[in-house]
């Protein structure tokens, strides 16, 4: 597995191509020959849960992950109640596509405690472990880059992601892998083997200076500057063999035709991944 | 020293006022009553050492510290050389102007060998040590937020800081700590901990959502998500009772008349730090 990273393994989250529906990004995918998708539940609700099994088991695309779940902090009981609701249904969304992981993006702090909202998270995963245990799904904790902190996860080192996933002692808990959110981390190395064993996602995109936008500034596998070959190898060596989903929020990318952008990604990630 | 932060320990960082030449930040701190002041290299080369010498000693302000001195990597020997020069010449500026405290950015990779650079800052550290002893200044390592990790420096975190720290072991480097590049830090508590006795320096700004840009993106104490009293209550317990710097990269600051600024500077600080 040291050479070029094999296109069997590689998967289209769909917010790589935002402008499609997921119809489209579904035939996108069958005409480009990409195996896999990631979807987002939000095009999932657009399209619906029955239409979209159908079209799936049609076009013979096998789906990587549901995004997403998570979001557990809030300043109330009733409130982090409804969100650990709303993750049960994500979890059984995601049981009905016939994937095994549910993302979990964690979460900000709705006030200046970062250190109560990670409890909150703690607890929040825990409540619904056993939900997913019971549909077969596991959690895949994907810690976001610390410039996320503030408004989108709290968890924000792979370090972190492993201790709560130690903390659980459950099969149903990993970790989901995003190279722009952890590349930059010096203890990342290690940190990916200690995940050996609940690995549960690889995704891949790339850091190029100057970021121009916090969430839309993400680019294409080789415009920048992690070694995403290198971190590969490491999240093999560390037992991970599923799908790499190349996850984009690009504006550029967004207003260029889903198969250029398709068709671009194959070759990136041949050369890159 | 838990209450209110006292104001004889307040510093202004020279880029809050970056419309102000360093003559004119002087005279603002002398007006605003401002005790300390933290100057940067390219406004004393405007000004001129001499003259700047002079008005400080005219105006009783005194300087927390340097910036900066750093920018380690780079792909040839030659290159690498000559940035130590560069960095020797900053221990001399700092002696001169009778502060303690050099600030080292450590600078980004030239490549994506993002391990390597981090291997010639320690050189690049470990080659100015004696000089900044002879001179009597003292190095402090500055971690840099992730999101700064490809464009400015591979030091990121406070324990990688800390790490440093205590390769060298020499009372000669220490850390400096910006609440903007280390509040979201899951192991913050622990690694200010681990910093007691080489903390050379606090620096505080605020995090508000959204950060609207990469480099001019801070904000005034009070104005986002940073718990500033807690952190200041956790660097005095690990021992530090020096100079609280306030630097804020923001041009709606920058567009602001100083005096403005610094007033309300010093309202933030006693309301936040």
């Amino acid at each position: 597995m040291s050479g070029q990273a094999e296109l069997s393994r590689l998967s289209l989250n769909q917010i790589t191509t935002e402008n499609w529906s997921l119809s489209e990004a579904i035939d996108g995918c069958e005409r480009n020959e990409v195996p896999w998708i990631s979807i987002w539940r939000h095009k999932l609700a657009e399209y619906g849960m029955k239409e979209t099994v159908t079209h799936l088991k049609n076009s013979g695309i096998k789906v990587s992950s549901l995004c997403r779940g998570g979001m557990f902090p809030a300043s109330t009981q009733e409130e982090r109640n409804i969100r650990i609701e709303d993750n049960k249904r994500a979890i059984e969304e995601a049981a009905e596509l016939n994937t095994d992981t549910l993302v979990l993006v964690c979460g900000p702090s709705p006030d200046k405690d970062i250190t109560q909202a990670r409890k909150w998270v703690q607890e929040g995963i825990e409540a619904i472990i056993p939900y997913a245990e019971q549909h077969g799904i596991k959690l895949g904790i994907e810690p976001l880059h610390p410039m996320y902190a503030a408004d989108r996860s709290v968890i924000n080192t792979l370090g972190q992601a492993n201790s709560l996933v130690k903390y659980y002692q459950s099969e149903q808990v990993g970790v989901v892998i995003d190279a722009f959110h952890v590349w930059w981390d010096p203890q990342l190395a290690q940190d990916i083997e200690t995940a050996r064993g609940s690995i549960l996602g690889f995704h891949v995109s790339d850091w190029k200076v100057p970021i121009y936008d916090m969430f839309k500034g993400r680019s294409m596998m080789g415009d920048g500057v992690i070694d995403l070959h290198g971190m590969r190898k490491q999240v093999e060596a560390a037992g991970y063999a599923g799908p790499i989903e190349v996850e984009i929020m690009n504006q550029e990318l967004w207003d260029r035709p889903g198969d250029e952008v398709l068709q671009l990604m194959k070759e990136r990630y041949l050369e890159h991944v």
